[in-house]
């Protein structure tokens, strides 16, 4: 991946690059609420993971990628796409706690990143190589990507998704 | 929006924003040739649009908001949408074209962009306002989210999308 501070300008800080983070889970959140209770855990397109599966797969990602990157103790893929009917969690509800946890952790733990470990080079889930900077990127967009396709499940539900530019 | 920039720390420059969007944008090319030339313009899944249209509003937003980020001056959204018989892509080989074109155009257009531009209040396409950065990250997750969306309509067509990882 390039590095994102060849440059010298600076146009997003770490703090804020939370706040646009926290705003985009905090989307995320209402389109797991917009779900049906049992179409979040047995409907989806295409043989397509269940939006349950990959709520799961953001939160681990989250946690554990912020986690990473603070400590540079990684868990593997693997171990971050549990079976669902192994995980403890087992209703909307249950997710929209551990959802709510992580949100809490994530504002614990950013902030204790340190400027320049942006820049250092990681081996991210012990596998991927990049910047710092570019993995927390990666993280967002992965986010991003997996709300957008739970959005087109509930368009085919017949559900109106809450809008995309609502981050509040 | 926040303030993304009120920290004094810098983990992103300029050229590296544009060459993380020149990566997403090389992925949602691979998404759009992935399609077959008639499901392009006539698939859909829920209502939605199809992803020539929603690949036709990414490109307007892409070039036309880097050029009202640099000029100030903008189109309204309504001028971004045309009904797509109105325009002049007709094909999967005119979209490819006007793609490219675009590439073009923003490695040209952003780095002018002035440094301290990226901080100012704009009110991008005459009725949102933020912060430039803000507008730019907008466009960028604006396209991440409908690119996904395209990827559900692969999956229906039981079409393996181009992974998310690959930026090349």
């Amino acid at each position: 991946m390039e590095n994102l501070t060849e440059q010298s300008a600076s146009i997003i800080s770490p703090a804020a690059l939370l706040d646009h983070w926290q705003g985009h889970r905090r989307l995320t959140r209402k389109v797991i609420e917009s779900f049906p209770e049992d179409k979040l855990f047995n409907y989806s397109i295409g043989g397509m993971r269940t939006f349950a599966a990959l709520a799961l797969e953001i939160m681990n990602i989250s946690a554990k990628g912020v986690n990473g990157i603070l400590t540079n103790e990684w868990v593997f893929t693997e171990e971050l796409e549990p079976l669902f009917e192994d995980s403890d969690i087992k209703t909307k509800a249950d997710i929209l706690w551990a959802w709510d946890v992580i949100t809490v952790e994530l504002n614990r733990l950013f902030p204790e990143i340190k400027e320049e470990r942006f820049q250092e080079q990681v081996k991210a889930f012990g596998q991927w190589d990049g910047e710092a900077i570019n993995m927390i990127l990666y993280f967002i967009d992965n986010e991003i990507h997996h709300r957008a396709q739970g959005t087109v499940y509930l368009r085919s539900l017949d559900i109106e998704p809450p809008a995309f530019w609502n981050r509040f």
